[in-house]
Parts: structure tokens; sequence; C-alpha cells
């Protein structure tokens, strides 16, 4: 936990931005996995309630009451048969306390507060809730079916969260960057590990090994495969074959919860072909061109255009991509090679309030997703960036034979896309390079101590020491 | 998966026991962590779905209609967006024929089944869902309010499924031989890199990475702790201190998701104490006592109280019960010592079809548990032993500060329990051994190739080797 004075201050910021009505901040219960008890996934607090609250308990919900300027954090204690089974924790009342919270109460209060505001016509703010329990819970306290909740929640609320969780603070910016320094020993190991006769399941097995051993968890699950042309291949017991390429994208998350998340893609062998080097210089020059020109001001959606653009000129180059540059990227024809966006906010979710909305998130008034389009549908930030923002910046290209077969049937983007030499390509997987960036007052900066091996020939460098 | 035959067996199987009606079989769906995509915990498919059906992906449900004699696999086929993101699958169709299912329907078919089914006042059985998703699905779908579901789902399902499920086949018995050849590794790999100095945390990454490189994921959270007097102790930030002991109770899951689940305390410089030795030689003799007399026919429960009287006998030799055995053990005194049951069914769940209710897969009509006794109430398997299941054998002695301070204050077992001498052993921990057993035709054997390191002599050459 953060010091009491960042909650009772982030607190106050969030009780200016939302003016008035009462906001109900619910944490997360633990999440079964095969049966109700004991066969749980590791708990995870929900991120928005750690920001305000702190606390990593299971069964809390934290209460807001602008109008009368109150706070309270409700939840049960524990008696002794929790105390055999899982050791002692702090009162619920301490835990307020830690918080610079003045009241603490028993869970059946909530209702009552509910029922109260209810009865008062008073507006109940909450966060579209993406835990079936917290469903299941609203529809209980206000009576809203669990389908129509995500359209009941508090859109004063989404974005005032959005506002104040976007820009880091400096002690979230050093969160982030041992986040990363976890995130650098994870893929370290993925390259010491890696090599043919190995199963991709072995190497993420590793890779989570060192997640688990020096922070909270894995970021998100993580994907290692020689299909790196599946964007989230979960590592399968296929074993590792020589002259393939192995994509590695997973993150840390350290104890705080706040994230990493970081690509390499790599020979299996440790010596990349050429075939491999000219599609990864392309990855790598577009990369480059991201943190070069990210800055306050910007727009990330442009960003990501310009990445389109250059890379749409080099494939074109390699006889993969023709036409006309500007006309291909706007048609969505590069899509063929990048379905996705340049990349995404990052926090204490490694899509950072994704749950909020990508529309509240990534974008704002002057900025509106294009979600017609396959491809930059999937851009998840696109507006102007601020100095305090954290992105990533993962552009890719990838190989992926039923888009392949689809489009060419289909007769889409003939124009632009060379199919004739592309399905000499069908057995070449993708390439992704993903680094976490920090917006600063003039530019961008790279977060972490130590770059994970980038350019091919540290890679190999690496891969042939280790 | 198995045979196609083992599935259509097994259903048929079920069919015969539920005699009439319609079963519904919810298979799993993604679980949010901390935002609803891209956030999710590992996929765990239910263990009974797994069980009829066989297939490892989200989002599909089973249906079995018993008077019919129809059997229909309900799910949406994935599109080129999903193969994007998560590679291709197989079609719906094809695993239902995986499966021996000759239907299959898209998922708005099963509103329509349910909606006949009610209008014809015909039973559907469902199992007590332990997912709240799989609760918003009930709801809708039945319109029972999730706190009604347990007791409105079907006890003749229930306990058809127990019969079937308790009995180990013997393929599923070679699962589970895989699984304890991954406990084996992750074990021996917490033993290895255990020393003063590293933190709990580290042991218990290091220890999770086995279990995710060798199989699918870790059977439970697994506890590593030096106070190992709390049950479920989940690994610290702390770091490991000579002259402490170290408690490891972890398990993995085979691709096809059978568990292991076994215990070791060991010490954390590599050599025990006099008073460690002590403590561990009761544990370790109750431990093998349960394996000498289990046997088809011997009632779980007598066998747990012959490993109450042994270790209350034992404890008196230390000083640190006294009085009479038998009445010590009749009225709990035991408890303060070992505040659990001695072991559980394990399968397909590591508490195999907890969820499904202790009551129906650890007792009958023969054995009831008593809810009433502190410790005793935590035994989750007492009924008659049957070749062919698959139980844990886990007695634990355990120091627990808090219970003696409560237990003390209140006057509890005062006549049974030196509290003087007690409390000098507030500083030592706990001990649990546990390994997994399979009842035979007259007696019972350890389950797994090789034994983890188990008497202390080896402990301590194994850690003293590696």
């Amino acid at each position: 936990m953060f010091s009491k004075e960042t909650y009772v201050n982030r607190r106050a910021e969030l009780k200016k931005l939302v003016k008035s009505g009462i906001i109900i901040l619910f944490g997360n219960n633990e999440s079964p996995a095969n049966f109700p008890a004991n066969g749980y996934y590791p708990f995870r607090q929900d991120s928005t309630f750690l920001y305000y609250f702190g606390p990593k308990r299971d069964g809390l919900v934290g209460v807001i009451d602008v109008d009368n300027d109150k706070e309270l954090l409700i939840g049960n204690d524990i008696d002794i048969d929790d105390i055999v089974w899982y050791g002692s924790v702090d009162s619920v009342h301490d835990m307020a306390e830690h918080a610079g919270v003045k009241e603490s109460a028993p869970m059946k209060q909530l209702q009552v507060i509910c029922d109260n505001a209810m009865k008062e016509k008073r507006t109940i703010h909450f966060l579209p809730p993406y835990r079936h329990d917290t469903m299941i819970q609203i529809f209980d306290l206000l009576g809203i079916h669990p389908s129509k909740q995500r359209e009941a929640a508090s859109v004063e609320l989404i974005k005032a969260v959005v506002k104040m969780r976007s820009t880091k603070e400096q002690q979230e910016i050093e969160e982030i960057e041992r986040a990363c320094a976890i995130g650098y020993k994870m893929h370290t190991t993925a390259m010491r590990v890696t090599k043919p006769g190995v199963t991709e399941k072995y190497v993420g097995g590793q890779v989570n090994g060192i997640a688990n051993s020096y922070g909270a968890m894995v970021s998100f699950p993580t994907i290692f495969s020689q299909h790196g042309e599946i964007m989230h291949g979960n590592p399968s017991m296929a074993v590792l074959e020589s002259g393939r390429l192995a994509l590695c994208d997973c993150g840390g998350e350290t104890m705080e919860h706040y994230c990493s998340d970081n690509t390499r893609t790599f020979p299996v062998n440790g010596k990349f072909t050429q075939r491999q080097l000219e599609i990864y210089s392309i990855v790598e020059d577009c990369h480059d061109l991201a943190l070069k020109i990210s800055k306050p001001g910007v727009k990330y959606f442009d960003v990501h255009m310009d990445v389109c653009r250059l890379m749409t000129d080099r494939l074109k180059e390699l006889g993969l991509m023709m036409g006309d540059t500007e006309e291909a990227v706007r048609a969505g024809a590069h899509a063929m090679f990048l379905p996705h966006g340049l990349g995404h906010m990052m926090g204490m979710d490694v899509h950072d309030m994704e749950g909020l909305g990508q529309t509240y998130v990534g974008f704002d008034d002057e900025t509106r997703p294009n979600l017609e389009q396959f491809g930059t549908n999937c851009l998840r930030m696109g507006r102007r960036l601020e100095e305090g923002f954290v992105v990533t910046d993962e552009p890719g290209i990838y190989f992926i034979p039923a888009l392949i077969d689809e489009w060419r049937a289909k007769g889409l983007h003939k124009d632009f896309i060379n199919y004739e030499k592309l399905e000499t390509y069908k057995d070449f997987g993708g390439i992704r390079i993903e680094d976490d960036i920090l917006i600063t007052s003039d530019g961008c900066r790279f977060l972490g101590e130590e770059r994970i091996p980038y350019h091919p020939k540290d890679v190999e460098d690496f891969m042939s020491k280790n």
C-alpha cells in the first residue's frame, strides 16, 4: 500500500470530479476455478478499489458519499476458523484506518445504504462490473439485471476514474519500473531455456514461475508460441523446432499490482534466418518510429497510422504489398499483416482500465474509435498523449493462413496485397516487439532499467551466451 | 481426451442411474481476473463436464435427454476474429463427434430446450453451480435466483455423478500417476531451492513454474510457508530463516486435468532440530498408520479416529497432552493440534467433487458428518472405502498461537492439554505429511512412481546433495 495521504488525496479529487451522489466501489471476491472453496484462482483485487482504498483482501466494498462527504469501508471481519485456515489479517476497521477512512461497517450495512439512497432518489455511481459475483451483488442491491449493468454504470464516475488513473504518479511509475524488472527476468529466462526439443509449455511455465517468484503473478496469461501469428497463442505441448521463431509476450505484476507487458520474438535455435531478419527489421523500425514520435499532444492514432504507413512502404519493398501506400492504409489493407492496434494504456491493469470501456480510456470527444474497419477496430488507444501516460508500443507483422485464405477468396484488397508471394509466407509465423513507454514532458522514454535484448544481434549474442 | 467409447459409456451409465428427466451439464466459461477480456485467469473446464463430454473449450453446455435418449452438445462456433486472436479450434459439431454425441446446436437453443422442458413439467437436472456466470445463466434459463440454486440442484444427479466419479477407471489412475510425477518434480524443486535468505514467494513461484511447465496448472494454489500452522498459508515475501521448518503443500494437474496433492515439511537449512524431529516422527507414524489400515470396507472416519488416538498417545509422551486418550479424542481435544480431517477424495478436482457437496461425496446414510465439533467438522471423507477410491492421507500437527490463546482463555479441554508446555511451542509452526493413496482390492497403495523424500534422514540427504 502507498501512504494514507495518497488514498485520502485520491478520494478527495474523485469527489471533486464526480460532484454529487454516492459512489460504490466493489472490491473483488475469491474466484472459484473448479469448486467453491480451496479451488480458487489466485486472488486479484479490483484495480480501481486498490487505487482509492488499497486493501488486498477479498469481500470488501468502498463507499464514498459525495453529498455528505462521508467515507466507509465495508466488509466482515474474520473469525478463529478463518485464522486457522488462512492466518490472521487486519480488521476491517484497521484497513479503513490505513486508507484514512473514518468509518467501517459489516457487509449487511451495504443493503441499508443502497435502500436509503434509492428511497432518497440519489444517484448511485458504480463502475461497469466484469466479475459475475459482483453482478449478482449489484442485482441484489439495486435490482438491475446483469445484462443491463454496463449501461447503468455511471459515466461521470468512469470519466473521473479514467482521468485520474491515466496520469501516473511518480510512485506508480516506480512500481511499473519494478514490474518491468520482473518482466526482464521473465523474458531473459524464456530466451535462456528456449531451444529445439523443449515444449512451448515448458518455456511458458518457467516464465510464469519467475513472475510468481518475484511478484504477485503474471500481468496476463503468458503468450509463448511458435505460432506467433496467433495474437494470443497459449503455450501448447508442441515441441520447439529449429528454424522457427518463438514469440513471447508476457509481463509481471508487482505485489502492489502494477504491470509490465513486453514482447520479444526470437529464433528457437538462436540464429535468425535471412527471411526472418527482413521481417524483423521492419517491425523493429516501426517500433523505433513510435518511440521517436510519441510525445504530449500527439494523437496515438496518428502514431499508429504512421507506423502502418512505414510498414506498408517496407512490405512493398519486399514485394508483399503494392500500390499507393496512403490508399492501402486508408483502405485497411495493412491489417492483413497488422490486425491490431499499436498499443494500449498500461498501469494496474495490463490493458489499463479496459473494463471501464475502451471508448472512455483510449478515446475522447476528439478521437472516436473506428469500430468498422478490421484491424483498426482493435486500436485500444487513439487519443492525444499526455505527460504521465504509460502506453505500450507493440507493432507486429503476422502471416495468418486462415486470414490469407479468407481475404483471397473474397478478393479483398487485391490491388494492395501480393497474394502469390504471400502464399510462400504461410509457414512464417509472426513477429511482434513490444515495450512500455512513459510519456514525458517533451517526448517519451522506455520503461525498465535494462532493455530486454532487442536488436537481432543482441538477441543472438544473448542466446549464444546463455 | 479419452476414447469416444469412454464418454459414450459414461453417459449411458449416467442415464441408467438418473432414470428420467433432462440433464444439463454446464461447461465453464472464461473467468475474468481484473477486466473482461485478456484479463482472464487460465481457463479451467468443469470436471463433471469433462468427465461426460471431454472438450476443454469455454462456452459449452452438454444436454442429456434421458426420457428421449437424446444427447446434444451446445455452443457457438468461433469466427475469423477469434481465429486471428486465439487460433482455430474444432467446430462444436466436431467436438460433439469426438465425444460420440450425435447432435450439436448453437447456444440460443438452450433456452428453447429449457422452455419446452418446463412447459412439459419435466425434471431438469443440474448440479450445484460454483461459478457466478453459470449462476446467472441458470437464473436466466430457469428463473431460479442464485441463492436458491444449490438447494434446487438435482440430488439424483449429484448422487449418480458421485457414484461414478468416486471409483476411478484404470485410465484415470494412470492420469493421476502422471499428476503425481509432476508433483514429485514440484516438491523436489522446493527442497532444492529452499535455503535461508530466499523468500517464500521465490520458492512458491519456482514450484508453480514446474506445474505450468509439465502440466495444465497447479491443482490448487501452492501453500509454501514457514508458518506451517496456517493450513492454507500463501507464500509471502518473508525471508526463510535457518532453524525454521517450511511446509510445502502443492500438486500438479495434467493436461487432462487430473490432480496430485502432496505435502512435505522440511528444515529451511536442511537439518531438523531434535524438537522438530520429535513432532515430525509423530506425524510420520500417523501417516504410516493410515496407509497400513486403509482398505475396502473400512470407514475413513475410523482411520481418522485411529490416527487421532495415536497422535494423542504420542503427544502425551511429549507432555503436551494428558488424561485418557479415548476421552480426549471423543471430546475433540486433539483438534488443538490437528484441526482438520485426515484426507479427502482426489481426482479431477483436488478435493474431488467438493462442489457437489461434502455430504454426498465423503459421507453416506451410514456415516454422517459431525458438523458440530471443531476439527471433526473439517473431515471431508468419512465413509467406507471402496476399491478404486483415491484419497489423501495427510495428518498434521500444528501450533497455532491464536487457537492456543483462545482455548486457554476459554478454559477448553484443560484436562487434556498442557497449556504451560504448549506455550513454549508457539514459535514452532506446523508439520503436515501428505500422500495420495489408491484403495486396492485388499488394502491400499501409494500413488506416484517415486516417493518424494519423506523420512527425515532421506529429506536431509536430498537437501544436502541438491
